[in-house]
Formats: C-alpha cells, structure tokens, sequence
C-alpha cells in the first residue's frame, strides 16, 4: 500500500489582514502547517483554523517562523542557533495551547520560509530546531525537504521525520530542488506537475532535470495555498493520487500503521 | 498550618532591554509569574527564566498580559471577551512550551497589569480568561485579586484559585483596594506592610481605611520586583512570616498538602 | 460658487497583506488619508500610495493611528495627551519624509480610527493632537467630525480645520452622529445617501432622525474604500456633485480661492 | 585649525524600558544620533531625546536601523536597496517631524548596527540610502565609516558626508577596521585610544595592525554611551582634544566654516 500527506500553509491573516483560503483547501490536505504568529498569523487567526482543521479531520502541525512579520519570515535573518531554539519552542507551545484548548493534539512541525531554507543547510540551525522540537514534545513529526539537513539532524535527535516533495519545483540529479534564480526552477503545466508527484510517490524516483532518474522519499507533498488556482490544483492532485491507488491521510496515521 | 505563597513578575526583560532582578527575587519568592510575549517578555527571556526558577525551585505560572509592548501592558485597552480568551491561550501555550523543554510544569496563570485590572470589575473578561486557562490545562490555579471576579469566576469554570493580597496597599472596608488615586493607597512603612501580611495570612484579616476589620483570604501574596529595595523588602517578609510559623511555599504544594 | 473634497483612507496595506484598491479610489477622491505605520501601513506602501495620489493629482494628508496594528487601531486605548501627542507628531513626519522624497507637499492630517473617536468627545485629547500637528507645520489642514471638538480645538490652535461628514451616516437633532450601536445609524440606500451629501454641500443642512433639519458644515466627505461597492459609489458621489454645480477639489486648493 | 565632532547613538529607550545616560552624554559630545522606533527609540523617547539635544546645544541626526526591535537591529537581515531606501526615508521624517515640532534642524544620518555594516560594503545599498537621504533633505550630512561605501556613494549622490572613526577599534592596513573576530581588534587601553583619535584628528594617520600609517579622514569620532566607563571616557576625549587646540563642534558647523 502506497501512503501520501498533502500539507498547506495555513492561518496567516493577521488582525483585519486575510490571507488564503483556509476552509477551502481544508477539503484537500491532510497535514495543516498553522502559522503561529512570528512571520504570521495571530492568536484568534490560529484559534480559528484550528477549529476548522480539526472540524474536518486535517491534521495540525506548527508552522514556526522568523520574527518578521513585515518580511513575512521571508527574508534571510542570521540568527543564532539558540535564538532560533528559542522561537521554535515559544512557537510550538503557543500553538499547542490552541491545539489543547480545542480538544485537539499537534501531529508535527514545519518550519516557515527563510527559517527553513536556512535549517535545510545549516546543520547548526537545523540541529537547534530538532532539538526544540524533541524537548517540546518527542512525539511531533519533524517536516523538512527531503534529503536535507532537516531529515538528517532530525533522526539524530531522535524524531520521527517526513521528507517533503514539491509538485511544482524541478529537481537537479543530487536531488536538490533546482534554484529558483533558474529558468527551469518551476513546473508550470499541471500534468507535469501531477504526474511528478505520482511519480515520487508510487516509485519513490523523480527525473532530474539532467534527464537522469533520482531516488526521493516522499512522505508529504507541499501544496500552495495561494493564487486562484490553488483549489483546482489541490483537488486534482489529491483525486489523482486516490485514482492511482494511493491512501491519503495525514502522515501521523500512516506512521502508525507502518510500526 | 499556616501556608503562604510569595509570587512576584519576573522575565520582563526585552531583547537588548533588560528589566528586574530575577535572579536575586527567585530566592525569596515561591511563585514566579512569567511574562509571555505581548506586554514583556520574549522567547530567549522565558527560557532563562523558566530555567533559573527550576534551579531555585520556584513554582512557575504564565503572565499574559495585552498586547502593548510600548505601553507595559498598563494601558487599557477595550478588547473583547473572545480577543482575551485567544491572547490568554496564546500566551499560556508559549509559556507552556518553554516550561516543558525544560522539563518543568506550569503551576499558574496570573494576568499582568490592565488586563488583570479588567478582569477583577467585568465578569465577561473574567470568565472568558478563566475558560481560557481551564479549557488549556484545568489544573492550573487561576491568581486573582481576593474577594473579586477573577475568584467566583474561575470557581465557576472548575479552576482552583488561589486569592491575591498585597503588602503594600491599603484596603477598604468592603475589602477592595484602596484606589490608586487615592493618597492613602500606598503604605510605604515596610513594617506596617509586613504587619498587614501577617495578620492576612494569619489571621485572615485586615484592618480597613475606614479602621474596621474585613476577612480576607490571602492564599499568595504579590511581592513588588523592581525598585532597589525590592530584594530587602522581600527578604524581610519571607524571614517574618517564616519567623511566625507560616510554611512560605508554592501554593501548588499547599493545595496538594490541603486536599 | 460651492466647493466639496472627497477624502477616503489609503496605504492600509502591510507587508504581504493587501488591503483596499487605492489604485482605482484615487480616480475619484480628491483627499487622501495615508496610514503612517502605527495601525496600518509600512513605509514601503506609504511611498507606493504617496506616488500615486502624487500621479493622480489627489491632496495628500497623513492618517496617524493607536500604535495597534493588530487591533487597526479600532480599539479604544487609554492613553494620555502626551502619548498622543508623540504618536501624530512621529507619524506626521514619518509621511512628510515619505511625500517630501517623492517632491510632494502634505496638505492634511486626519485622525484614525479610535483615536478619531476618542478625540472628537475629549478636549484633553483633541488639544494635544491639534498642537502636535501644529508645531509640525501649522499649514496643515486639520480634519475633523463636523460639530466635534476636532474643530474647536483645531482652531484654537491655530489652525485651519476641515469639518467631515458622512454620507453614509444618519445624524441627530445636535448635528451629532447616530451610534452606531442604534438601528438607524447607518444609510444603506444609495440614493438617500447622495441627497444627503448634496443637500449638506449645497444647503449647509442634514435631516436629522428627529425630522429636524441641523446646520452642518460640510468641507470633505469621508469615503470608504473598502467593499466592492466603494468604487461605484464613490463615482455616483463625485459625479452627482458635479452635476449640482459644486468643484469637487482638495480643500486645500478651495481655502486657497477663499482666502 | 583642526576640528573634531564627537557623535553618540542616543535614545534608543523603549516604553518602560530603558537604556543609556543620554542627559549627561550630552554633555560631551556634539553630534546625537537619534534612534527612530524601528530598531530602538518610540515617539515620547525621542521627543525627551531630542528636547534635551537641543538644550545642551548638541546636533541632531537622524539614526535608522532595521526593523528588528527584538535584535535591536544588530542582525544581519537581506533586505532590497528599495527597503533599505524606504525604510530610512520614513525614520528620517519621523525624527524630522519630531525635531520640527521642537523647533530644531536636522543635521545629519547616521545608520544603525547592521545596516550601517551592510552598506559599508554593498554599493547597492550604500547607494539606495543615500538616495533616500538626498530626496528627504540634501543639506543632511550622511555620517559613514572612513574608506567606506558609505563615503563614496554619498558624495556621488550629492550629499556632503562626514568620514566617521573609531577610538576604541584598531585599523588594518589598507584602512579597514580590524574585525571584531580578531582578538585585537578592539582597544581598551584609554591612554592609547585618546592617542589614537588626537592622532587621527590631528595629523589624519592611523597606525595600523601591520604596523604601518594610514591615511584616515576623522571628521566625526564615535563615543559609545554604553558602559559604567563611558561618560568618563567621553570627557577624557573631549578634554584631550581640546587641550591639544582641536575645537570640537558639531559637523555641521565645521562645514560651514569651511565653505
């Protein structure tokens, strides 16, 4: 039996600020990654998707970010590995609380943007994070692109991890996501894109864009909120992925019945 | 027996800012009110202070306060019932966060300043707070100003409570606080202070501006950290109550002795 | 000859956050209200919206707010005439800096939210602003709720002030506003609400909800630009002023013919 | 006749938070870099900051950092030339509208922390800054490290620019401060760091790391007003300079003497 999680960034209004369409791609993901009030989000924000995520059978997971809301955790920040332990712990628990208040529990961790494009190279960053998340709870799923140092150091600290795929985003034969300053960084057609996807998951393989077959663990597949066309591509990969055979659910449940 | 607990504010300091004495009042108090993050505090901050209060095994509680880093948290602010609720569960889930990577517990919720001050005279914010504290963890001892909302509230909602008195104001003979407007608010003679505590927690009773006796429950009694003389101050009432018999402890062990 | 300005908020965007569609209003308002950062806005939306009130021809003021970008400075906060001295007098010049690097000129400043509440009904408030906008520049037009203390302050203090109406507004027999928490505060037919502008502009009178007719000065209209019937609606305002005969223009130019 | 100007980074308090001796540094040196809110500083801070300025005589200049409170701008960020444009635009007007409401002028910039690292190396940054000065006001005297992109790029921009040293940093040979990794790379001696700047100011050398004289531009020496020692050693340079027949002005005078 073949398993996929499709995760969405979620909760990232702000005040009187909306961001997404969080209900909608609720009907398709099985792993929510919930703002958490650095980069974005706010405490009713994070109370509200969490209701709703927990209304539909999504499964939550922290979505910790840099402390910069105006940059929307997108821009690179140095950060110590300690000040990045330390955000990722405040982060987790605020959302935990929101989590325990709705009668609920946290499935796993995902950092946000330039927090996580750093860890994934930064063994020091990521190893901070890994450890944050092991002393909040040794039972949350670390989140982290496949083959970085997300997954290595994550296993090291004794954590259950989840190599994330992308639909969208080509792949270099080491198995790196080709750099967005590439022309051929992004998939554009949706049938590419979806049979990329089925591909990973089923066969465990991605072509490179050096026409060479790369091997990938897929646990989870990145789906964008964001842009009209989101829903649509949502729906076509999650119903492409039943059609070919695929369980999809959140990657907490698959995990149980692995062990 | 004759219990009490001495709480005082602590991790109010602010990235390069820094604020209080913590490490000095942790020897003297048995409660250390933590703040979160909105009105004080921050993620490096709480885990400092999470960890030195473990070391001096100090009970720790969340202080979640408004959201006004620029004002303290001391101006008020018109929220609604549900806006306090969700910064309240926020707040008590980051704190929860730090105290559990460092394998501690959390014992309280005290609010900080404006919202505390509402909270004791509107029983919708009350309520809403105390909702938020149980629906988060309802073995958490809700602190609140004796004889006010914050008390038949969070009795309501299932919380144990545990009543606040201070040292250094003076009370009314319906047993309210004298307003700080008022000249006599404040007693400034240390002995008259640590006298009014004693009788307090002794005797449960306080002598009144209108000079009649009120009964007063004085389960923990709020100790003032900044200032020079803060450190001596509450030296000195931790060696009277001590002196007079009173077992000066956390008030989570003594509800655990009592029940 | 009669003369009108249209005045509607701007710049309200925040980072990754949109808000409004300031493009398309300032085709037809004549008054801009730019957020200065404190309840809405960033510096790099301040110069985006400066450069296109500048292109289109439309007055800029700035729109200082409650330092609440969580709440958008629609929460009531106590806080003293100096603060809110400090606070217009930064973000007065921080929108100076912004239209004086883009070879503009400020011509206004109006009040957000809350603190345009608060001040309309508070001397002490009131006084404090319209001497912060003086000592900035005692050019600048202040705006103000017609009737309030806005106005009488604002001249006070020496400067020229602009009385606001509303046209979406019902008023009552003292020229005062509806409350908004009564029924009838609000017009919701279009057509009633232009004749009310019309009438206010042309006769200096608004029908109040007591069937009294009450004089009212009428120097700019507030428009709102949220909505998807703002666009529409602030077209049917401008167009049917100018089909009255009145110039529809920025006040300062029309205090410039007067004068 | 030589000059010397002695500048400070001042007003960097914060709600209840507070930091520095501003009053009595003020006594000392000339030029006052005022922080603008984003890094440090909020609107009553500099109003106090700048009021006491203008009492002592002292200069004023705008000193804009990062929008990193939490950092107090010291983290590196990767912010665009256009940010960096924007957001020094909008800090230069704050303190402009700050220092119009109390009747003083704005006589110089100086950067903060890691931006004013950055541009010291990235033109493009360098560049954007200066360009936002010269649009708010090009009478202000960009402050920037001697041998700087700071320098360069200020002059191409058509500002006038001030050529800042250190006293208690040693130089390289090719003119470049020692870097704070090297172990010598500060010095703590008085007595060398007095001989240091009169050398600087008197005969515009500086003898290296390597042993050999530099060429060094000292038109305005920064004193740190952190530090028990700080106030004592401002006087001492002060004294020294004096006594060595340098008149020590504010920047702005001296150029004006000049030309």
């Amino acid at each position: 039996m073949k398993y996929a999680d499709l995760n969405c960034d979620m909760g990232e209004s702000f005040g009187a600020y909306k961001l997404g369409q969080d209900a909608e791609m609720l009907s398709y993901v099985t792993s929510a990654n919930i703002a958490c009030g650095f980069h974005a989000g706010d405490a009713s924000t994070m109370r509200r998707t969490v209701k709703l995520a927990l209304e539909k059978g999504v499964a939550i997971g922290a979505h910790p970010g840099l402390q910069d809301l105006i940059g929307f955790g997108r821009r690179r920040m140095e950060i110590s590995p300690q000040e990045a332990y330390d955000i990722v712990v405040y982060q987790i628990g605020a959302l935990w609380g929101v989590v325990r208040s709705e009668g609920g529990t946290l499935q796993h961790v995902k950092a946000h943007g330039e927090l996580y494009n750093m860890a994934a190279v930064k063994p020091d960053l990521a190893e901070a994070i890994a450890e944050a998340v092991y002393k909040v709870d040794p039972e949350l799923i670390l989140f982290g692109l496949a083959g970085s140092e997300w997954i290595r150091t994550g296993r090291k600290a004794g954590l259950r991890t989840a190599s994330e795929v992308f639909s969208d985003r080509t792949y270099q034969a080491d198995g790196a996501l080709t750099s967005r300053r590439e022309t051929d960084a992004l998939i554009t057609d949706d049938r590419e894109a979806v049979a990329q996807v089925l591909r990973m998951v089923n066969e465990g393989k991605v072509l490179s864009q050096q026409n060479v077959d790369v091997g990938i663990q897929a646990d989870t597949i990145c789906i964008h909120g964001d842009g009209e066309h989101a829903l649509a591509f949502a729906k076509t990969i999650r119903d492409s992925l039943k059609k070919s055979g695929v369980v999809v659910q959140p990657i907490g449940q698959t995990m149980k019945v692995r062990t």
